[in-house]
């Protein structure tokens, strides 16, 4: 199949339709914390608070997406407003005395918990970096900058941060070259930073030789320091919601570049071998883990479908199809969008629901938690408007 | 309902039946590694090794079971010498130079993992007086004794473990008593060890002071330091396999000390509470997680089906069951039985599958890996056969 000019602009207005009058309006302004700053984010499917703690990433998360919203779909002061209250929580309560972030905090914005990685960080980078840009405030663009490059440091030096895990058998994620490429990304097209594409380039160089492998159609979600893979249960566990995102950070960046080919090939490459791996032919969806010789996962939740890979699939296969026009990507986007929207969405109170079991019925009734919250699913309708409306104009 | 004597010994010879020609041959002799020590555990439906790495608290386990077999059903010269590989493999390759127990090592015994948390210790304990009782070796009973004085330390002296939380909203768990207690009990079953009425006392007290809720039918996972609920998605949690678990610890002490009737009222009023909130009415089986006001669980896999509350429930309802002849703990037990064995036992190869989806059917295969191992299975079919040859007797 391919879409017609007319479906695409009836998808466009769907995604628009959807982000402003279903998922933003789900949200805010009901989630301002006006008393403490911040947002109050944990919430049941009829948006009653099931929790007042505040989740770092999500601070961090809800703050960009406000102030991206305020970017480029509409300057409404109640959105610039939001913004500034999570980024302001954010500086006041987020940062540890050592200079790294918290994981999770209270309402007034006392530590809970800190881990041993550096996602609120980046988190922190692409909040403060559009809302620099909607507010034009030059030391949220500085901050920006600088947590970019303590990221960075954090990314290149071994034994920065404490390890979770001994020297026994030495490993590497692509969470960390996918993250770090997505918040340079979204530093240089808000406030602009000299280095970000060469820091792009050598991630998605670490992607396609460490990570990609041609050979058994795959993309590895750990691998040794030398590529190679790991063959015990934690280095076979591939997830492939996020290897499909990956493969649209890296098409986002092939179009940045005018259309760089290798760039587009590889993309397209990533998205082929996970769908094949990560669709459910029986269910439909996208499967949480798989392994990559089909033996069993130690992840409880492996076959359950969550919101985000949902959102992450639906991007990247309208991507790989506007870029390539190949019939088979909007056959996967249609698959997708499809049955995304009639087994997530909520009808009644708007939102999607989070979790599903296999099977599409719904495992539990949380729109916000620790970890759900406003940006898979907003940045999804909110990043294909976009993309849609420059392919139609 | 009640049992017959009759049904009661059939029941004995069920279980007795299961343990030796289906769950420990499908483990033993095959795992034991005759090549580093230790066992080869993380199996597949079939028993096709998964991954060679050792997971440090079920080497332990397993070597407490085959210690245990010897020292009560028969004294196979095989059992004793597989639990010796166990047992020597936990002392030569399993503890940091601090004293502190790793969590998962290599197939070699180098470390992978270390944890916060004192879980390994209390497994070797058992192991070690197991295996003491088995062997008759002094030096295994002494390393029992001293690594137990240790977990007396780590659960009573704040700050000694690394913590994984702040101080911002200090918390106690029910699984520090509840392991220790149960550790105790062992300890004192088979190599005796003064110190054990005493804190098992005072555990029985913590939790029945701290973690028992009359007024709204509950077993608490986690309160705060003066009992209090903490009303926070963590806090609420509860774990009604693990509080049945929790139980017949209990039931078993009651049993210990003469039918001891406070004991028994306090251990029923926990079984009680919990099969209330974790028994599955749609679908049978008992629920992982459940919020204490019914509000959406963080933990994703918190309505699936896992192979251990139902071994533990099992135990609990029969215990319950023959020490105060109710019948509707005759009924529970018959329920949580019959599901049991009807959803997660594997005809074809044997042993139980470990996790179902809500509505019972198989989410994955495996039968052994970082937590599954033999150890609740076998210990439930081995301690319903005991109890059952004891009242039969």
């Amino acid at each position: 199949m391919i879409y017609s000019e007319k479906e695409l602009a009836s998808l466009e207005s769907f995604y628009s339709n959807q982000l402003l009058n279903s998922t933003i309006p789900f949200w805010f302004p009901r989630s301002y914390d006006q008393e403490h700053g911040g947002y109050l984010l944990m919430r049941d499917a009829d948006g009653s608070l099931i929790d007042d703690d505040k989740a770092v990433w999500i601070q961090g998360r809800a703050t960009w997406m406000l102030s991206t919203l305020y970017n480029t779909v509409e300057q409404k002061a109640e959105w610039l407003e939001g913004a500034k209250l999570g980024y302001d929580f954010l500086n006041q309560h987020c940062f540890d005395a050592d200079g790294q972030m918290f994981f999770h905090v209270t309402r007034e914005g006392k530590p809970i918990r800190k881990r041993r990685y550096f996602f609120s960080e980046t988190f922190y980078v692409i909040a403060a970096a559009a809302y620099a840009k909607a507010s034009g405030d030059e030391t949220a663009a500085a901050n920006a900058r600088r947590v970019f490059d303590l990221c960075i440091q954090y990314a290149t030096t071994p034994g920065l941060l404490q390890p979770k895990y001994t020297n026994t058998r030495p490993s590497k994620g692509i969470g960390v070259p996918m993250i770090m490429m997505n918040t340079a990304q979204q530093l240089r097209e808000t406030i602009g930073y000299a280095p970000c594409d060469e820091w792009i380039s050598k991630w998605i160089h670490e992607i396609e030789t460490s990570f990609v492998k041609d050979d058994i159609a795959c993309v590895m979600e750990q691998v040794a320091p030398d590529g190679s893979i790991i063959d015990h249960i934690d280095g076979r566990t591939l997830n492939p919601g996020h290897a499909m995102e990956g493969a649209w950070f890296i098409l986002h960046e092939a179009k940045y570049r005018n259309n760089d080919p290798h760039l587009i090939d590889l993309g397209c490459r990533m998205l082929d071998y996970m769908w094949e791996r990560g669709w459910d032919k029986e269910y439909g969806g996208i499967l949480y883990f798989r392994d990559v010789y089909n033996k069993p996962v130690q992840e409880y939740w492996q076959d359950m479908k969550f919101w985000w890979p949902h959102n992450e699939v639906i991007i990247a296969t309208l991507l790989a199809y506007l870029m390539t026009g190949k019939e088979k990507y909007a056959s996967w986007h249609k698959m997708v969008h499809d049955y995304s929207y009639k087994h997530f969405l909520d009808p009644e109170y708007g939102e999607w629901f989070g979790y599903l079991h296999r099977d599409g019925t719904i495992a539990q009734t949380a729109k916000g938690n620790l970890y759900k919250c406003p940006f898979h699913l907003p940045r999804q309708e909110w990043y294909c408007m976009q993309i849609l409306k420059s392919y139609l104009s």
